[in-house]
């Protein structure tokens, strides 16, 4: 169904980075095009204080049209007034310009500081000397762009899948603020599928619920938020069922990573609630499991502490289906809740807590929904990240 | 109105308190009662997994005439099956049976690890014990109470408040597992006054409502959440008004000290949204500001990051009614947003962030309702406590 291809970019696409001055060293800038017209879908933030590039991005792609991603990273370019607004226009233009295309076809992604105004002068300076070199900047490979895309994540971020002929290459940064319906982040898939709009936006949608909805690490959600999807046709018609489930893959792919990465991370958390009445009951039990710092703290230290899994299921006051004597929970595949676990398997669970994915698995004896959500425990690396990291 | 009095029970109130072998050192089960008949009231956890303690207490407490409270610390005696439901009655029958007054009239309040059953053997013998001192054993002061029910605060917690002949004393321990409608929170209040079960009920509510109910410090919702207040009329009557507000300012000043001693709490932080369409929304804002934790990590740092309030108040996203344009945003006295702060301020600004006790203050510009919420910063200190408190 789908295999792993190399790190290049589908037929027709190719990416340019450089360097605008919003952090000191490293690519900061980039811009992601096909060079023919393409079909797209994108979905963004539900935060009430979404920045000019969402907003921006927004009714670009309401058109279903987009051709070209630029991302600017270190700088959300969030509550910085109607300058902010400019700037967020103005890049795109810029974009557009040294693509010769529409800015109603190009989508910007800004993560970064809130507050702060672009610093234009240098983005310009970058822009004049990229538009000069012309074609011949287009050289960028997609770690290039995850790492041009970076704030505080400690890996690039990328994923590749292919269907038939047709191939399909994400890229994604996180990495707090990961919560909830995306999260800070920003998660590109382009591809040379031949998909129609309404097949793209229907798989795009079902693999953004289980995937990136499905990630937490901090519930604190972002202002920038935006994942998108670009088919630009090149490599022909694929099977539709085929090229779902590859996206799914792929985005799924994306979301472990950026779990992984969660701000001072040191392992995935993957939280499934089975035997659930609906699957929104599943995934709110998941959530507030994955979300309690307590759990999270218990995870990091190795601790399999069902009593706070317990208690986080227990949170869910308003959820009067859920009945204590019918819940089990497990970490891995040891059961610890009702039946306590035996003396001899206890050795198998401090192993279990130790690994660098670890798995819980509640059971509500209710009905036949499930969700799986990801996350990540709680470090004093986390602390560290955010405590410092300055405005 | 009130004022502070001396560290000492209210008229016809008495204390015992013991070491039942749940820790390795010091007092663990503590015992207040009152020599005649009183008036009380009290709340519980909403925890779909409440413990046998709540479970047995609410029964009691319906009753609206309990006379002593005894508290188990250390060990939660939650998720432990029927015999937890044993125990908790057997612990209840013993303290009846110290003071010679019927077991419905007593309330037990347990908290601490989840999941394993009390230690009756060294229970049974401590009380044993102490039933052979009779009346003797009752010598402990509110401090040694406080002392006895604390699991990882830092210190006790009382407040004392008088009302013309009255006094109402306050004894609580915290401090993780605090959010929401309560905390993993013992607080008991015991007064000489002579209230009406109904004025008692009323200014008990209203006082927890405002107090205790705006307390959170890591969202995670406790299975043993008690408060109570029992009133012994032995001082005679009181102006009703008066009284309601000195309990509500003694439950304020609990749960200051509650927030201030959080799991890592290296300060205070209390959030106010005020100009809210209504009191309901005012909490909901504060609280996700209050809960947010790259705002509780930023003020653990000392950065004004202004930002992140925005983000937690962007997060709740079906609220349309706030927009962006009429938010502003304080720390302490300075507007942060929309005014950005003068270059003069920067300094006093820096200062107000590494105050012992931080305010967020945030205005809606949607009507006249306030909340303020009480937490803390968030240090690597409750990753310390967390991920080593072991099952």
């Amino acid at each position: 169904m789908s295999g792993s291809g190399a790190l290049a970019w589908p037929t027709g696409f190719k990416a340019y980075t450089g360097h605008g001055g919003l952090r000191d060293h490293g690519d900061d800038i980039s811009v992601v095009a096909s060079d023919r017209p393409a079909t797209s879908t994108a979905m963004f933030t539900r935060s009430l204080f979404a920045g000019p590039a969402v907003v921006l991005s927004r009714t670009h792609a309401a058109g279903r049209c987009l051709r070209a991603v630029t991302t600017v990273a270190q700088n959300a370019n969030v509550a910085t007034g109607r300058r902010g607004e400019e700037n967020a226009a103005e890049v795109v233009g810029r974009v557009a310009g040294m693509l010769g295309i529409p800015p109603e076809e190009v989508l910007i992604g800004s993560t970064g500081v809130i507050g702060r105004p672009l610093p234009m002068d240098t983005i310009r300076t970058h822009f004049d000397a990229a538009a000069e070199r012309g074609p011949a900047a287009f050289t960028a490979e997609p770690l290039d762009v995850a790492r041009a895309m970076m704030t505080t994540d400690t890996r690039p971020k990328t994923a590749v899948r292919t269907v038939g002929r047709a191939r399909l290459v994400g890229v994604a940064k996180g990495v707090g603020m990961l919560e909830p319906d995306m999260a800070t982040m920003l998660a590109y898939v382009f591809t040379d599928a031949d998909v129609s709009p309404a097949d793209l936006d229907r798989a795009f949608r079902h693999a953004v619920d289980h995937t990136f909805n499905c990630l937490s690490v901090d519930t604190d959600t972002s202002t920038s938020d935006t994942v998108a999807v670009i088919a630009n046709g090149a490599a022909g018609p694929v099977d539709t069922d085929l090229f779902s489930e590859a996206l799914a893959d792929l985005c799924l792919d994306l979301t472990r990573q950026l779990a992984g990465d969660g701000e001072g991370a040191t392992k995935l958390l993957r939280v499934t609630v089975g035997r659930a009445a609906d699957r929104e009951q599943a995934r709110r039990v998941a959530k507030s499991v994955l979300n309690s710092p307590l759990v999270k703290t218990a995870v990091h230290g190795a601790d399999p502490n069902w009593g706070r899994v317990l208690m986080a299921i227990g949170k869910n006051t308003d959820d009067t289906r859920i009945a204590p004597d019918k819940v089990t929970v497990r970490f891995g595949d040891t059961e610890v809740y009702p039946g306590e676990p035996e003396e001899h398997t206890l050795s198998e669970l401090a192993e279990v807590m130790r690994r660098d994915e670890v798995d819980i698995v509640v059971t509500l004896g209710l009905g036949e929904a499930e969700a799986t959500v990801y996350g990540c425990d709680l470090s004093a690396g986390y602390i560290r990240v955010n405590a410092d990291y300055t405005t």
